[in-house]
């Protein structure tokens, strides 16, 4: 028996790479890039850049700020990093110091930004509008843009809203816009309008380029069939505390739940301070193996900040120290966030950017 | 005007002393203790620890985990980290090489373990549990501690469940039951019961220490009554761009926002990534300053992991660069917990790990 206090982030990086190939194979012959931001959705970005630069010759990452891309451009120097959010004030000055950072350009005060500010050298994406309803360019604004502005850009790029709905009405909508867009506006510029869900919308979606983020990372961006990609991430945590839960005690913050028979809890080491959603209060599920099977507990009562307790009454032999499965392959993310009422997208977002998880990779 | 990218974190120290200062007087003649966890509840743990130690003389810290402590220790070298989720084999390196860290005991297979490998000069504290059924001795454990065992620890503490809830029947028996405890096993040591909401439960909580976390983050620990804290935490975010929304137009991923008239937009640069819930889309609050009168709209649509969109169709003049606030003194983080369905303490956790909020301390 060991005594162990921290909860551990595993990150299966063959698994990633395994994913990174079989996207860029369906997407061929369009470059695949891949999205890194919000520290690649938690697994921790210098280390999939470098992965994905060495090892799989990646050379264009997305990232949603330039300060993200402050520490990662050195660890790919014969990259580019496109800039989600773009260009301004608070961020000009790294621009100018890393010339590996890439602009998107999204509305005419930017681009006129970046003209008064522009770097030599390098030439900025301009991101359209067709039907998100977010970031881009409206055509009342593309049509004002002269012929020289049309052909200042190396990449004309926009968004899916619905593509992980394989027959959503907006689909068809949206690359029906795109095409008419590229067509009036931009006809001589390279194009980029599916992240990791349009790549499975077949070949008119890809275009010149696609953005491989959540399916790289294990997501299931086409939740209409079984998930095609392999497992990246998995959450463990120790066992703290073994105790008997006498009929009739509550359980944790506001006494939510109430044992109606003697049961046998497990404190475990893990809480809302570490990413795990606090919707799981009374919901969650928590996996043991023993003896080669996973056994399923549930969670009662309310998640707290650094612990969970869970029912193991079905748990023979647990001891202090046993590994509590809060994520794996055979109960991923996507499951923990349709117990959680979100997508597996903001959980992996929260998860590992705290310095108490003892992180690992493979 | 200007054109901005990056979303803002405001932290107040100086209403975070003031609220310390408050509360360390209710609860005195009893030690203040402060709860930094968890970086601080997302505030930074560094300059939170850095501002009490000098400002307020505060001596004693409680941490959730070791490793916690690594970069705190040394920023208030006459102060004690007391370290709640206890100590293991993957602690005990750092116990060993910083002494001013003090394990939370709560289990006797964790009493073993110190007992193997004690650290001379460090007396440990003692948990016990008395309604909340986390981490802590159950009675049955207590009696087989020897007489010894029983004058070895620095102090004894419990926690309460529902220290939220004024005349909670949770508040009486755990009192009752800590006192039996303590007549009992530990009439000799020092004690502790109380974080932040037990303070204002009455003198009888206040023990020997209390465990000032939430309310010194602004977080109102007694919502049966107005907050008495100030508030410690303002969130905003630049306005990226502002278009108009077409009658019969869908906003955001999975089109869950259909507009009934033309409306104005504004696209602001903060999303789930920054640790902005996503159960706020189509109902979390938003609110502009202009010309000093406050401005409330609303998010419409999904949010997304870097942005949301919100309609501001009754906010004039607005410019790209004009900044949103998400929450503030008017609108606390309680207030966008409510919204959200879920506590602030989960929010304040996320925001403020990511590296691409701009952090600025008053």
């Amino acid at each position: 028996m060991n005594i162990l206090t921290r909860p551990i982030l595993e990150f299966n990086l063959n698994n990633l790479l395994d994913n990174y190939n079989v996207l860029a194979k369906i997407a061929s012959p369009a470059t695949p890039a891949a999205v890194v931001k919000d520290d690649s959705y938690g697994v921790g970005s210098a280390i999939v850049v470098q992965a994905l630069y060495e090892k799989a010759n990646c050379r264009n990452f997305f990232i949603a700020h330039a300060v993200e891309g402050e520490k990662l451009a050195s660890l790919a120097p014969n990259a580019k990093f496109f800039v989600l959010q773009g260009i301004g004030d608070d961020s000009i000055a790294l621009f100018k110091k890393i010339p590996q950072l890439v602009p998107v350009i999204s509305s005419p005060q930017m681009l006129k930004f970046w003209q008064d500010n522009a770097i030599s050298g390098v030439k900025p994406v301009i991101q359209v509008e067709t039907g998100l309803n977010r970031l881009g360019f409206r055509e009342d604004e593309l049509k004002k843009l002269t012929p020289q502005e049309r052909e200042m850009f190396c990449l004309v790029m926009s968004h899916l809203a619905c593509g992980d709905e394989k027959d959503h009405f907006m689909n068809a909508h949206q690359i029906e816009t795109f095409e008419y867009i590229k067509k009036t506006y931009f006809p001589k510029t390279p194009a980029s309008l599916s992240a990791s869900d349009g790549v499975f919308l077949g070949e008119n979606f890809h275009q010149d380029l696609v953005r491989l983020g959540a399916a790289l990372y294990g997501i299931n961006t086409a939740p209409y069939r079984p998930n095609q990609m392999k497992n990246v991430v998995t959450v463990k945590a120790p066992v703290l505390q073994i105790a008997h839960l006498p009929k009739g005690d509550f359980v944790g913050y506001s006494a939510t739940y109430r044992a109606s028979s003697d049961r046998k809890i497990a404190i475990v080491s893990i809480g809302y301070g570490d990413g795990l959603p606090r919707s799981l209060s009374n919901i969650g599920k928590v996996f043991f193996k023993k003896d080669g099977k996973i056994i399923e507990t549930r969670i009662i009562g309310r998640v707290s900040m650094d612990n969970i307790i869970c029912d193991v009454t079905n748990v023979d032999g647990l001891q202090c120290g046993d590994i509590a499965y809060l994520a794996d392959d055979f109960y991923t993310l996507d499951d923990v966030a349709l117990d959680a009422g979100t997508i597996s997208y903001e959980i992996m977002s929260r998860l590992g950017k705290n310095p108490r998880f003892d992180k690992r990779y493979i």
